[in-house]
């Protein structure tokens, strides 16, 4: 599997250059906090989901830097002997949190929180990122468009047009997570359990002497389930007419027809119908052709006849907004002790972050079950009573909201206890199911594709009074101090 | 590396299905011809960059079918222990032609052709489309940023937000061959030599006491070149005066400073006027920021003064076209020594393919070196010779235009001879040269971001009769036939 290959120098150069420029300064035995957050929901939708988690744990469980990467730093002549040494020593000794996979996420909040010695927690910036935003941008996406789908399977189909094997493979994963029903990438079901289908391609067709034989052939030998793809000449005047006769001829256990261009929805109202009048009620009909989230709710609207969709490169790269803009920045430097809080100021005001170690808090609503509000606190700071708390915007302070009879559950779990993985990553099934479950706590009106209501993810008084005291005094900073 | 992981069965299904289907029908030993091609170059560009062959050469000399493949397919219940003995002795007997990486490509050319056995020419899809798609849309967004940058050094910086860990290092690997500088990829640069660089992040900045501390501090370590991120707190009060201060105390050997934030235009004018009025005219001024081609273009025309980019998300995912829609269609079928040409006909019109085995030529001017225009032709007929040949357009074939003067080039290498690999692939840096030489080729009209000039792409005219004679006979056709 892709988790074998030791994936410890996919890192920016930085990290390393830092990781050597630490080491041979004052700082390098502090211990540092930091947290992985984004900024955005992508496709300005009103919730993310995460994924990758697994294969971030995978990453952090074999992390060691090899004879083979010792010496191509070598090469690079700017790393000392000691360095390199302790690179061949290395071992990953942090805690980790995380929020598990298949749950519903919202910008500003920690998804992941790293503390431990500084070299280490800087160091699996970028894998963390690269593969929590990977696979959390095609989660969120493929929840969107199994939403549009109303129930309908919706199977990911995009390996041809994924960036890159990975983007393949995690991709069909993550889609999984995300609510598809299945993948049409193979080793994604090997490895990971997505279930792969697939059936025939054009040239299938276009390999026999006709479009009725070459039908025929597949339902022959493939008695149990034929789904006949009906639009590799005409399909109303060829595919679907063959389509019938191997049917009545062949009677396959269940049968569907594919239709892969052309305008769907005028087809597939034509193929169902025309279906129908053949005795034919059973046959499903299979759509594919470009689609996403906006279009399949056009055709199920326009009336289309479709049981289930093909979804393929604008979902396996997020083609509306193809990047889920995750970032890991400091939050604080231990010292003898005691947390220093850390936060990057910024001309552009959105990219000022929170500060401090801190955890999240959810609140369900004990009598709808739905989600009243996200709330960051301090990590020491106690978890709010069912007594009652109080919640307020952080840039608009006067919008204050009370909440009662409530649930509330901690956001993130522990993974990683000083380097030993703590956690069991639940099966994939269960993290779909989970993350099925988790969208059911949603209000409906964050559920829209434009506009959505967004969703309060609050500080604690004690976060946001720390924050504001940074802010100032960063201010206040001559300098040359 | 990656290409160690044996991807057999990174493939869609139905190449699984199919390939099953075929071994129990007659067609089993046809020889099938198949070519990969794309119809239009991404954000609306006068041309591609071919990209990732070698790839696509590693899988193809490694494809086999381990104990572990068979097992998964055999419990999947639907494939004959037949077919499964024969996938265990499956070996890639095929020829392939491709063009050679840096290319320039163009819509509705082959770029590869593969011949031989109809299952193996049929199972190879997958992973052909996904690399090549991959790596080419990486390599022509690359090119597009790079000719943007009018000489100035283009760093991709875009791992953190790649679709993937492959997505990460062969998109480094294309964003070199498009025209990239390096990478902040650190296995890019030891897997494939694509030079590798990086500094700081803000939490080097963060970790210090003071900003000043932590750019004193990198000097000292690195002081062969000290490049300090000067945007953490407020670049022009802070950064840029602490940079100031260490440069001149510190004495590095080269000096630059980096911007990730604010308006770039504007800063940058600003740093450059105050390190030129310090006597540092040496120390570069590196950006970043979510850059891309038309953001770098406008920055520059509004007197910018940069010295290298770091070009991040919106390269490493091609973002604002994030698919680069190649596709594989069988175009002839062997039966007895005679090729049959096939094509697939659409209700969409630019989905109708170019039917038969085919070669590409490319003209070339001899007076100005540039490209005068591709023709495709069928595989055997004769190279034109430099006595003239008459090209026409395809879509309207009154347009005519007589090329005489001109050197002929086969676009399309042997790669493959009945499964050998008999093409040397270059190294990196010849493709990247390559590359930049045949830019130098195209007129200066195809190389607008916006409304670009059409590249003659046409067919011979024994090529145009055939497809017009299979269109006339496809559309005689009774559905049932």
């Amino acid at each position: 599997m892709l988790d074998n290959y030791n994936l410890t120098m996919l890192t920016d150069f930085y990290e390393i250059t830092m990781a050597n420029g630490y080491f041979h300064s004052d700082v390098r035995d502090y211990e540092a906090c930091f947290d992985m957050f984004f900024r955005r929901v992508p496709d300005q939708g009103g919730y993310a989901i995460m994924a990758g988690l697994e294969q971030v744990i995978e990453y952090l469980k074999n992390l060691h830097f090899t004879e083979e990467d010792i010496e191509y730093l070598r090469s690079k002549g700017i790393f000392s002997e000691e360095f390199l040494d302790y690179l061949r020593d290395f071992k990953f000794t942090c805690d980790v949190w995380a929020v598990p996979e298949g749950t519903p996420i919202f910008p500003h909040e920690p998804i992941i929180t790293v503390t431990g010695p500084l070299i280490q927690a800087q160091f699996v910036e970028t894998f963390i990122l690269l593969t929590i935003n990977h696979q959390s941008l095609v989660a969120t996406k493929a929840s969107r468009v199994v939403r549009a789908a109303q129930g309908r399977p919706v199977m990911e189909f995009g390996s041809r047009r994924a960036q890159g094997a990975s983007g393949a493979i995690y991709g069909a994963r993550a889609a999984y997570i995300g609510g598809c029903a299945g993948t049409a990438c193979a080793i994604a079901d090997r490895d990971y359990g997505v279930a792969a289908l697939g059936t025939m391609a054009h040239s299938w067709v276009q390999t026999f002497d006709s479009e009725y034989e070459a039908f025929k052939e597949y339902a022959r030998i493939y008695p149990d389930n034929a789904v006949l793809l009906i639009d590799t000449y005409n399909v109303l005047k060829s595919g679907l007419p063959n389509a019938i006769k191997v049917f009545k001829e062949m009677k396959p256990a269940k049968m569907g027809v594919r239709i892969d261009s052309g305008d769907i929805s005028y087809l597939t109202k034509k193929t169902r119908e025309i279906l129908d009048a053949n005795g034919l009620e059973d046959c499903a009909i299979v759509v594919s052709n470009s689609l996403d989230e906006w279009l399949i709710r056009d055709i199920i609207l326009e009336g289309a006849k479709v049981n289930s969709f093909g979804v393929g490169e604008r979902l396996i790269t997020a083609k509306s907004e193809p990047v889920f803009g995750g970032v890991y920045k400091l939050a604080a430097i231990e010292r003898n002790g005691v947390m220093i809080p850390k936060m990057k100021i910024s001309e552009n005001v959105e990219k000022i972050t929170n500060p401090g170690f801190k955890k999240v808090y959810r609140f369900f609503d004990n009598e709808t079950g739905k989600v009243m509000g996200d709330l960051i606190a301090l990590h020491d700071e106690e978890a709010p009573t069912r007594d009652g708390v109080e919640i307020f915007d952080p840039n608009a302070i006067w919008k204050r909201k009370r909440l009662t009879n409530f649930t509330v559950k901690e956001l993130m779990v522990k993974v990683f206890d000083k380097g030993e993985c703590v956690y069991e990553s639940p099966d994939l099934e269960s993290i779909r199911s989970y993350c099925m479950e988790q969208i059911e706590t949603l209000w409906s009106e964050m559920l829209r594709f434009e506009n959505p209501q967004t969703y309060y993810v609050d500080l604690s008084k004690k976060l946001w009074n720390m924050k504001h005291e940074l802010l100032s005094k960063y201010n206040e900073l001559p300098a040359d101090k």
